[in-house]
Parts: C-alpha cells; sequence; structure tokens
C-alpha cells in the first residue's frame, strides 16, 4: 500500500490557463473558462466532462479542477474535489475560504459528494452551468442530494447562482456522450456503463 | 499551479497496519483495526480523530485512509475520501467495487461529502461506528445529509450497518477534543473553531 495519493492533472492543463486573462470579473467569464477545461478535457481524453474552479473576490483564479476519475483511479476525484484540494494545496491552507468571498464555480451543478464538499471549501458563492438533469439526461448519477439543497447553502451563507452558461456547458457533456466517453457512476449505480 | 494534488499518509501509518492479522473476518475486528487508526491519528497529532478502511468479501484489507484535512492543506482529504482514493489507485482501478461485495469501515457515520462518495465507490456494505450526533456532540459539523439515507443506500444495494464498537469510537473523539484538536469544519459553519 503506497504512503500517498496522488491526483495528477493532465499534462496541458497549466498551459491552458495562461491563455485566460486575469481577474475574470463576471460569472459568465468565470463560467467560460471552466467550461473551457473541461470541453478540453473531452477533446484530450483525459477525463470526464467535468471541470470546476475557485475564484477569488476579484474573479482571480486561485486552483482550478477537472473530472480526473478514470486516468487518476479515483472515483472521488470528480472535477469539484479536485478543486477544493488543488486550491488548499495551492494556498497553502485547509481554510480555502477564510481569506475572503470565493467562489467554486463548476461546469454542472455538483453531484451529492461534491454538494457535500462546498461547505468544508469555506467558499461563499456556488456558480453553475449545466443541471443535475442534464447530467441525468446523458446519464451520469448525481446521487442522492436533499431536494432543499439550494435553500441550505443559502441559509448558511452560500449563496448559489444556477444555469450559467447552461446552453454551452450541456454542449460539453453531450460532445462527451457523443464521443462514447466512460460513464463512471460506481458499481452500484443503475446507470453505470463500466464498460463504456 | 502545482500539476499535482498530493495526499500523504502519515509517516507511522505502513508500519500500524503491519500490525494486524489479515483476513479480518467480523465487522467488530475491522472496525477494531480502523479505530485504533483513528486513535493513532489523534495521538501522533497527525490530523482528525477519524479513519476508514475498505475490506474485501474475505475482510482483507485493500486500503485505509485517515483524516488529512489540515496536514494536507485540503478541506475535503476526510478519512472516506483518502481510503476509497487509496484504494482505487492500490487496486489500479477506479471501479473500487466491481471486484465483488467491498466494504467501507469508517470510525464515524459518514458526513454529507462522504456519503456522496459511497456509491462511488462501489463497496456494498458501509459500517459505521460512532454516529452522527457522536461527531456533533464533540464540535463536527456532519453537513446537510438527507434524512433517508440510510434507507436510499439500501434501496440502491449498499447494506447499511451502525453503532459497531460505537463507545470504542465515541472515545477516539473525545480523546481528540480534550486534548484541544481543531474542528475543521469550513468557514461557513457555526462550529467552525478555525483558530482552534
Amino acid at each position: 500500500m503506497a504512503g500517498t495519493i496522488v491526483l495528477t492533472l493532465p499534462d496541458w492543463f497549466s498551459d491552458h490557463l495562461r491563455g485566460f486573462a486575469d481577474p475574470l470579473d463576471s460569472p459568465e467569464a468565470r463560467m467560460d473558462l471552466v467550461l473551457s477545461l473541461a470541453q478540453r478535457n473531452v477533446d484530450e481524453g483525459s477525463g470526464g466532462p467535468f471541470a470546476a474552479g475557485v475564484f477569488d473576490e476579484q474573479g482571480g483564479l486561485i486552483a482550478a479542477g477537472v473530472n480526473l476519475v478514470v486516468p487518476s483511479l479515483a472515483p472521488v476525484a470528480h472535477a469539484e474535489i479536485v478543486a477544493i484540494a488543488h486550491a488548499g494545496q495551492t494556498l497553502g491552507s485547509w481554510q480555502v475560504g477564510l481569506a475572503g468571498g470565493y467562489e467554486l464555480t463548476s461546469s454542472t451543478e455538483p453531484c451529492a459528494m461534491c454538494l457535500g464538499a462546498v461547505p468544508w471549501s469555506g467558499v461563499k458563492r456556488l456558480v453553475c452551468g449545466a443541471s443535475d438533469s442534464d447530467a441525468r439526461a446523458v446519464g451520469f448519477d448525481e446521487g442522492h442530494k436533499p431536494a432543499d439543497w439550494v435553500e441550505h447553502l443559502t441559509s448558511i451563507g452560500i449563496e448559489v447562482q444556477r444555469d450559467v452558461r447552461r446552453q454551452a456547458a450541456v454542449a460539453v457533456l453531450q460532445a462527451y456522450a457523443a464521443g462514447g466517453g466512460a460513464i463512471y457512476n460506481g458499481a452500484n449505480s443503475e446507470e453505470a456503463r463500466p464498460d463504456a
């Protein structure tokens, strides 16, 4: 048993981010960056069609992540988990959100696991592109989320903004599905297509 | 921004596991191993008072994890997330549970994030020591879990067994709290004690 767990971002990742001007001063501009990461992950075959970014109050990118479930051999390596861990290690603090009004921008509404991670990250805003139903429409299981998840996040001081560049976000999911990408839902999901 | 996210298990981790005979053929025996990891994590000051293990159908340990939130600078590095990622990387497959009736043994009932990770791991059984309320009693926030989480896991083919060695599991939580350990709930939690 190894003494470390390593999640490796794709080779193209850092160069890709250099192409974006910083700060990105609207939710749409931040979503465009995140969607470009998700689309690139599809194009390069380096993981699932999901990406996420942690941004500071001025729209500066702290860290980002893409889905690494298949390449990193880790069923928990969803884009939001990767982005939040990456942000903590980039900042050198597990208290990612303490520095101020940080935002987590996610190409698709978080699954049950990633939703649970949002409060632990300390961000004050969650911005979503595609919806839960959009993800389900291409075969991904989003898990068992509390029906009142938006209200709950709001009640603990985390603002939620949905449907930001939703159509473009759906296009990334559809491009992945059309390309026959693996739908990694775990062995328990009715929708699992582990051989895909 | 680094190209990898690394979660490093404590120095004592591998040696500690060598002290246990394998396989462990009862939930109690598996929980004892997991609780010994959680207690050791407290004693060594190497993370929070939580541990988890992934076991195969014969009770053989596939991989384990301890809470690494503070030392690994990653608010998502809860014990179950670490154990599941570790299991995938140890097996060389993101489909941890496909090999058979795997079990996730957790020293405390999973928080909302870790609960969401359980179906993605592919395990067929979740065994818990301390309860959600036990964790809250020492100041940890367990997040916003669906009220019917046990029924839901059962409905998708994941058996849940609770209160296994519960008293011993609570003792680990209390030892940590008594020692003034950090309660890392994220900046949004009312119960957060970031300076602790």
